[in-house]
């Protein structure tokens, strides 16, 4: 099943170290070649962060790889070592470990595949938009990757297992069927056991909207903070054909999902404002 | 023409320093009160990131007024201060500083506008998922504000004086005509002299991608780091309907866009697929 041929790119944002991304890179291992290339720590709601005012560093990863892997490779022809993980830390976030992979360790050799997560933590409705994980597979799509981000809908201590099998049968029929130019796979995998997993809905992203508030502290020399804390409103109202839907339904969430985000459809309704210089 | 009744926000990616955003506040005070919440420093290609791991600060600004605004403010019943401008800097994210607004220092007062720039730079085609200016006005239309992001096209230095017009004219239209839900717009003003801008073109998001590379170097220690540096290409093959066209040809570019990253068409297709758990 193995197919030394394929090259493909895991990152995520909850860092290099999070067992998730282990989880992941055991499965999809399996497949072909990969390459780790990840945030050295965590980078959440990051959103579509990328780094222009600072350097970014890389290390390999794990640290004893440092005489096989030298910075900048030696080579592309990129094999897995035998403490299990191949990969490099970066010093920016998920958006920057996909464009250095490409640009800088890759050389332009371009992955089979890319994939983000498993993040630790849902990535639906408007959550979306704050996503590492999400912008990393947004990130490999512009380059013309085919790319999903792939979450465990929880934030306790969590089996990444079954998600990372599932993972593993996305990639196959993903490198089968390929992905249309522009598009990439939100996949949101309920955290409940595997057995009352209900089955895979194909969904929109939703738009419930969080009720937030800023919870206001003290400091020690008695100045105010502020830290953000919230949680989602109207869920029940957002419809059956949305992420957050399928999820609290025990379904796995498939969501394609584009990064042109012109509303064409109000589009001509503005042409008719006729806006005018003067 | 100026309605007391009126609260405009006004906020921005490259700090509440910038002089984009204080000639943004210039003609936009001639509409209404004015409330300035914005970065305390430069947050360029911040995407949408928001910030969870860290606690907030907010500071009066100018540091003058602070005895007349405490924090959190006593009121909501903003008033212009006599040395011109009415403000908090947030130790955040664009993102943040409409969350904190609305959330905290507003105590949920809607406000009837927010806008966000005037940016120093573009923020067309692929550069709109990274821009932190843009991001802010996504905030705003989560929060059910109408909306807009405005960018001066250069990193030179510029005179913000004609966009700042425009965005007091853009304003006062959206104030009558209003904005779909979950629609805002994404303003980009060529930088050249008043008498050369041919019109106002109203675009879809541009998808010319860039070329990147990432400049390695040696510190002072000898060890290696990169530099992200880049330019767009195959721009002439992405259509006369984009808003980098638009700049190219001395338009004003408007586009519509929204936060709903599904994509529709793909969406049916993709349940063709018929994916199995087994």
């Amino acid at each position: 099943m193995k197919n030394d041929n394929l090259l493909i790119l895991l990152t995520n944002d909850d860092g290099i170290h999070a067992p998730g991304l282990f989880a992941l890179y055991q499965e999809i291992k399996k497949l072909g070649k990969v390459l780790i290339v990840a945030p050295d720590s965590e980078r959440s709601a990051v959103g579509h962060a990328i780094t222009l005012s600072q350097p970014l560093r890389v290390w390999p990863w794990p640290p004893a790889n440092r005489a096989a892997h030298p910075i900048p490779p030696k080579s592309t022809n990129f094999t897995d070592t035998d403490d299990g993980v191949w990969g490099y830390a970066v010093s920016g976030t998920p958006a920057d470990c996909v464009k250095i992979a490409y640009w800088a360790l890759l050389q332009e050799r371009k992955p089979d595949l890319l994939i983000s997560g498993i993040n630790h933590g849902s990535n639906t409705g408007l959550n979306v938009i704050y996503s590492g994980t999400v912008s990393a597979a947004t990130e490999g799509t512009i380059l013309n990757i085919p790319s999903f981000a792939i979450s465990l809908t929880t934030y306790e201590e969590a089996d990444f297992s079954f998600a990372a099998k599932f993972a593993r049968k996305l990639a196959t029929v993903i490198l089968q069927n390929g992905l249309p130019v522009g598009t990439y796979l939100n996949v949101n995998v309920p955290a409940v056991p595997e057995n009352q997993i209900r089955g895979i809905a194909i969904t929109r992203q939703g738009q419930a909207v969080y009720r937030e508030k800023f919870e206001q502290r003290k400091d020690p020399q008695n100045k105010t903070y502020y830290w953000l804390t919230g949680y989602k409103i109207n869920l029940e109202n957002d419809g059956p054909d949305t992420d957050d839907y399928a999820i609290l339904n025990n379904m796995i969430s498939i969501t394609p999902v584009h990064y042109d985000l012109t509303n064409y459809q109000f589009l001509d309704k503005l042409k008719q404002w006729k806006l005018k210089l003067e």
